[in-house]
């Protein structure tokens, strides 16, 4: 492997173990690690670290360090890490369990920042210095050029910023993914930024590969194993329903001349539902479409194949086992139609604005007068963070957020009076759709928002109460603009206790 | 002055009177109105159309109309209007007490939009067709071509779109106002928008004149009358309190390197408080300053005129009647320093993130997290709108909300537990300050903002309250990576009450 992915001498005179590199990593530092969705994030290093860290702190020593991504990674780098006790501060976006676990408990700091945001708030200082980078690269070339694995986040800017350089080169990842990155260097710090020169989904603006100062490397790695590659559930009733009621909607926009008939670039969010409406999007009547999104999935990856989708534009591949064997299989196909950038690019309000994005992201709960919680469970928890759907939702041409009316087999509305946290503010949302319908929200103002939300999204359960609440509220609110009474605007967090103390109750009865 | 203002024959043919003007107004029209923050709106056919509605009313009759603007405009429009309940639907930003007073009382539709959404849509078709645009102008040349008055706004978006045109030529406004407008005609609808080639504040991209149809044009009026010109109180010892604590920090960010010696374009929101960060500024040790904002104000244009200012970019002067005065005095220097944009331009996403602007904002409340309300009392009532502080919050280099830490003498925190409306969420807000102090946001987790907020921001009289609310949701809260006791999250709103029961027992007791 060495001899074929590993084409620059000096950097390969610093081949070690993952334990050897672990160790040059000091309590305290802040780590820039690779990685997005489960794609492209280090396989070696991270394990390594933790049992470092373990070791440590069986020893009484204070061992931890930051952790900055692109987004999530898998139970190798964030699991891994979390359960040592290993991190101090995570960020920008993360859904492992155990990391998780650990935010919620107050016992590891969290900050959940825009996607778009985050390199260039580390370009400008404010997040203090990066000490090292650990990035996974799908090779390295004889100039000292790295290729990207199957994510590019911010990999860009670790290597750029970070003091030192560990390298992972991974056999596993298809050395075919060489010349399908686009790795834009024209960036700069105001005020000296230019406009970014693209004007289509598939422009190239850059080059493939990375820069990387050899002298800044201090290990190379090499691993050969596979990305977290979750699987996909094929899409369920609800979600088919959901993808349905999109599918009508953008129909209907292109009969009234609001859509050209190949749509605009989709990106699409993570997950079952956005799958499902890829899915839908495969039977459905629309051609040529393309995509500028931050993530590649099953779904999207088929609309290529078929030839639905000419083009997709992503940060990263987030693929199942079946989706990423197939990708391997017809990586000839996939490279041409395919171009991964980095995630100031994927998600940056220029591009998603000029290119006029239809944003389709998902939700934990959105009020009556269409505010969107996409992070917090009850107001206190986090799920996973915003990741970039504010960039996408605030810059789009079109704003969907979609979820099933309900969660918890039913016992949670996903339709509240008052969102117990708001990401994204009635500014930002134009359309809320779930299995039970639509809710159009352009040009209406608040009071006819509650009305075509309670009436076409809400599950039929709760239906009646949201108008009783809206009805009451009418009545006796102090200001009608957006009528609340604040004294039970929360009051849908009750079923969350009662369906706590079922599920508590059923567990103990077990 | 039909000799000198209107030099174009086929329009000056259509000279008429504003009552005549105001009778080819349909009931139901969609009606697109010049102005923005009491600048360059029409100043005849609104009180003559309100006088229509009146009438129409007394005889049974039904007349309204939907009104669509810049920003705020002034009595004689959107109060005569709301006076006589001819306004069916407001957008995008008000600030008139009439308006407001049927707005809360929900006779009136509003709909409360980033200033940078609000052309784009009207071009997407999002908002129905526009019938009328309703434009002051400061002359018509004799190709037709009109001579933007003291604000721009969506003037070109009205223009464009309407199916007829009815214009205000006002005698009152400046002759040398000619040539200090840039009208940027590149925008397009997607897929076809391209990048805006601006890349500093004092980049002229377009032209200074507004395209019209003459076919379009159904009436002319000629005008003779002031802008609104509300005089600024002279900053108070809390105002100061702000600008000192927001000069000390940006002092702070140049020794650190993070910001250049003469900073980066400043946006403005309107008020005393950012009238008094200007005056700081002017006392200040920054040179070579220029802006990228809204609406130039009294402490902008004295910073133009000392020298401390080199450029200003704008949508709109709104000037006091003494600051007016000393423009139109000197116009010949402040033609060459300032130019008025269209507010897709002055506001738009792509320019606040490439400039790397300093964005200065007021709010009502805001949180300890971090969240800000700007636009709702109590949750429920509005108070003007978000105007654009959310285009500038969420692209700016720096974000910074600025507050005095109490309202309504004292009767009322400004920092509130939770706040009772999101318009900038904890993703977007980096600094806040108060006459207290200034809590540095950026790269602190919530809990750690919190603390930061507490100390620093929260007036003395109410820190022990939100310390021991923080104190118990560190302790009971559910989740701890965003602590809250849903049930109190909204106790502030206690003192309102019994800010209101003092107000109306003082007022029974007169």
């Amino acid at each position: 492997m060495s001899e074929s992915r590993i084409r620059n001498a000096a950097l390969r005179s610093k081949i070690m173990s993952a334990d050897q590199a672990a160790a040059l990593i000091l309590d305290g530092a802040h780590v820039g690690m690779s990685g997005f969705t489960g794609a492209g994030y280090p396989k070696a290093v991270p394990a390594a670290l933790a049992a470092r860290m373990n070791a440590k702190h069986a020893a009484g020593e204070h061992f931890k360090i930051g952790v900055w991504t692109g987004a999530s990674t898998a139970p190798e780098l964030d699991g891994a890490l979390a359960k040592a006790d290993g991190i101090e501060l995570r960020m920008p976006y993360q859904s492992d369990p155990n990391c998780r676990k650990r935010i919620n408990a107050g016992e590891l700091d969290y900050i959940d920042i825009h996607l778009s945001h985050v390199a260039q708030y580390v370009w400008f200082g404010f997040f203090g210095k990066l000490d090292v980078a650990v990035v996974e690269v799908a090779g390295i070339r004889e100039d000292g050029r790295l290729i990207p694995s199957s994510s590019v986040g911010n990999n860009k800017t670790w290597l750029d910023q970070a003091d030192k350089i560990i390298l992972e080169v991974n056999r596993w990842q298809n050395p075919a993914l060489e010349g399908m990155h686009d790795i834009y260097y024209g960036t700069d710090l105001p005020p000296h930024r230019r406009p970014i020169p693209l004007i289509t989904a598939h422009d190239r603006i850059g080059q493939p590969y990375f820069f990387c100062d050899p002298d800044k490397v201090i290990a190379v790695i090499e691993t050969d194993a596979p990305d977290r590659n979750t699987a996909f559930s094929p899409p369920d009733l609800v979600s088919r329903a959901i993808a349905g009621n999109i599918l009508d909607f953008l129909e209907h926009e292109v009969k009234k001349g609001r859509l050209p008939p190949e749509l605009l670039p989709l990106q699409s969010g993570v997950g079952n539902v956005a799958n499902a409406v890829m899915d839908g999007l495969q039977h459905g009547p629309f051609e040529g479409l393309s995509s500028f999104t931050e993530v590649l999935q099953d779904g999207m990856l088929n609309l290529i194949k078929s030839g639905k989708m000419e083009f997709a534009s992503a940060t990263a591949l987030s693929l199942s086992p079946e989706a990423a064997e197939e990708f391997n299989r017809d990586v000839a196909l996939y490279r041409k139609k395919v171009i991964l950038r980095p995630q100031e690019i994927s998600n940056h309000p220029e591009l998603i604005r000029r290119l006029g994005v239809i944003a389709m992201n998902g939700l934990i709960e959105a009020d009556i007068y269409g505010n969107v919680n996409s992070t917090h469970i009850r107001g206190t928890s986090i799920m996973n963070g915003i990741g970039g759907s504010g960039d996408f939702a605030r810059n789009a041409y079109l704003s969907i957020f979609m979820t099933p009316s309900t969660a918890k087999n039913g016992a949670i509305s996903c339709i509240v009076p008052m969102v117990t946290h708001v990401d994204h503010t009635e500014h930002d949302v134009q359309v809320i759709v779930t299995e039970q319908g639509l809710a159009d929200l352009r040009g209406l103002p608040p009071r006819r928002r509650a009305q075509e939300i309670i009436a076409r999204c809400a599950h039929p359960d709760y239906r009646p109460a949201l108008e009783d609440y809206f009805a009451r509220a009418l009545r006796e609110s102090p200001g009608r603009h957006t009528p609340h009474l604040m004294n039970e605007a929360f009051s849908f967090l009750d079923a969350w206790k009662a369906a706590e103390t079922r599920i508590n109750s059923a567990r103990a009865a077990e």
